[in-house]
């Protein structure tokens, strides 16, 4: 039976592997530290779980609207103006099955086959991987430390044809953990919008910065597509939920793919995040990132002294992506060393896109102060 | 900013024209009938609610893998086997965001741009929207009552050309709630497979079978791929979880495509699922299949004394697919005198297709028998 191009051309997350042979090792007893892992230790905040817990003693488990439950989006839009001073109108937030979603919808409401989306390189892989689902072109665009991984309006100018639909950012950025300024992101905005394009701007990873305030593209612009997510800051993963902001020109259509493609998002995991914006939550939230930027004190200094090279020091989500061309040639090779002998699980550039990618590890620290010291410790021992 | 052809190629639900109109008029204090609405009026089974809330209590909720949930995928092998003597391994099975991911990742995993994919008309409206979101051409195949609204083999031999990717077919089909007998499936099949096409079947409504016992194709063939969910039967809508049994040959790429296009389904969802097929569950869910054939055999007679003509009896899901060109020369005009002067709400042939779609009706019977008396005297009022 047939299997179509776009099936055989997507490419699987290879973290996938490592963390098959981390689990192997597990069964086996192995005590794996997992820094692996592209989502928060903490569990879900509790305010959430107990307004999921209420919603569904009453047993009505619906459809919602396909752009979502109207007070989740009033809410949001309320976060926005009380957190971020931006006017982002309810109806121009579409409530989606996690960021994968909302992504999804945006790439297909703009994609026409063989266009091309400039993204940098490194970028989150599934990017690349739904441009290809609608036939479209991932260009990529190198970026390097001296840039912070972020493309610039060089990189744009350079890269864009008559066949560019657009560019992907992110900020912060996975897997660098790197920030747009406002005054970069509007200048990316600016030669995107004069050539006729469009800007996605991911803020998966919103909220979760050290030592800078966090911030959204909303403040500055409306004529751009924003991806956000409950699953990172708000600890909300496995309920699969998120949203995108659409450009009014865009909101109809949007409307239309969202009722098809997914019919709604989870009715339960909607009821449970209007508890996400409860000041206690925040305050929970908070306490979160104060705990993550700990970390993120004692990883960077800890990996820097072992060799790794973070030219610069990422100031958000919670990633770092190191340069580990001084310890090994090939940051896998590296990688299946650090499982297999010190059993500390980390993901090869690989997955993040073809620059360089045998250079790079990242690093989530996703895991407590406790482990993260004894990760050091042991890769310390692997490197001797 | 660019919208793409797909974008504005894509249909929107006609019915969420009338759901509206249905909102407004009870916002003016009006009562209305919902005989529009696709899912059942039962809450979800508390068995369900209860496995939900014990899981919430943990607080745990991450990501699962993109497969899903390693027990629930047993769990639903072990039901083919039990209920209907069907050997479906667990490895086989994708769960989804609902039917609608697996329908998403079916069509994603076998279509390329241009690619034809044969279905009756009238059918569900996503399916065609799909098929032109993966740049496939729907290509209708127009079904009457002579054959209950299914296709044949003559159908898809006169049908198929160079470029058709494949066949799908719906038992129980919305909207006519007519079924496939395993010979007819077996037929079509053969005549797919023998062009090297795909067949997908959609047993979205398996369990909601009156008169008749339900089915499935897997216990007859392993090489198609078969859609099916937890809203209809198992009462879970707005969890907003489904299934798709792949062909051996397609396992691999299915599991590529889910984790780009979801990450995983809704893990909360997920556990509440695990009770689904629990004895109990299956008591409640086995009265309520009664009800529904208690409903069905109250607004059938009701409506044929009103003049909607039914030649074919639908023996599942609950919908009836009525003929009402006796009463009027256009069901949306028709469904629009309904909701005006009846307030009852109901969906015209129009969203399922381009086949004499303005002689039918969609009546859903999702509601109370009394309501449903009820709906039928206020029509018979609008009708003198």
């Amino acid at each position: 039976m047939h299997l179509s191009r776009r099936a055989l051309d997507i490419q699987p997350f290879h973290v996938m592997e490592l963390l098959r042979r981390a689990r192997e090792l597990e069964a086996e007893g192995r005590d794996i530290i997992h820094m692996e892992v592209g989502e928060p230790d903490f569990p879900t905040p509790q305010p959430i779980i107990d307004a999921a817990t209420r919603f569904l003693a009453g047993g009505d488990v619906h459809y919602t609207g396909a752009m979502g439950l109207p007070q989740l989006r009033e809410a949001i839009s309320r976060f926005y103006r009380e957190r971020f001073s931006a006017e982002v109108p309810a109806h121009r937030i579409a409530i989606t099955p996690g960021a994968s979603g909302a992504l999804m919808l945006a790439l297909a409401a703009t994609t026409d086959p063989g266009d091309e989306w400039l993204l940098p390189d490194p970028s989150y892989p599934c990017n690349r991987q739904l441009i290809r689902a609608f036939e479209g072109i991932a260009k990529p665009l190198p970026v390097d430390p001296d840039t912070r991984f972020q493309p610039t309006s060089d990189h744009v100018r350079a890269a864009w044809s008559p066949r560019t639909r657009g560019l992907m950012v992110a900020t912060p950025s996975n897997p660098t953990g790197t920030l747009l300024s406002q005054s970069e992101l509007t200048a990316l905005r600016s030669e995107v919008i004069q050539r006729k394009g469009a800007l996605i701007v991911d803020e998966i990873y919103q909220g979760l910065t050290y030592g800078v305030e966090s911030s959204t593209a909303l403040s500055h612009m409306d004529d751009v597509f924003v991806v956000n997510s409950f699953s990172k800051y708000f600890g909300m993963t496995g309920w699969r939920l998120g949203w995108l902001v659409a450009p009014e020109s865009h909101v109809r259509v949007i409307e239309k793919l969202a009722q098809h493609f997914f019919i709604a998002a989870s009715t339960p995991a909607q009821h449970a995040a209007l508890a996400a914006f409860e000041p206690r939550t925040l305050d929970m939230l908070e306490a979160r990132r104060a705990e993550f930027a700990e970390r993120r004190a004692t990883l960077l200094p800890g990996l820097r002294k072992l060799g790794f090279e973070v030219a610069t020091e990422p100031q958000g989500a919670f990633y770092i992506y190191a340069d580990v061309s001084k310890l090994c040639d090939d940051s896998e090779t590296l990688a299946r060393r650090f499982i297999e002998e010190a059993g500390v699980a980390t993901t090869p550039g690989l997955d993040f896109g073809e620059h360089h990618p045998r250079r790079f590890l990242r690093i989530a620290y996703t895991t407590s102060q406790r482990r993260l010291i004894e990760a050091v410790e042991r890769l310390a021992s692997v490197l001797g």
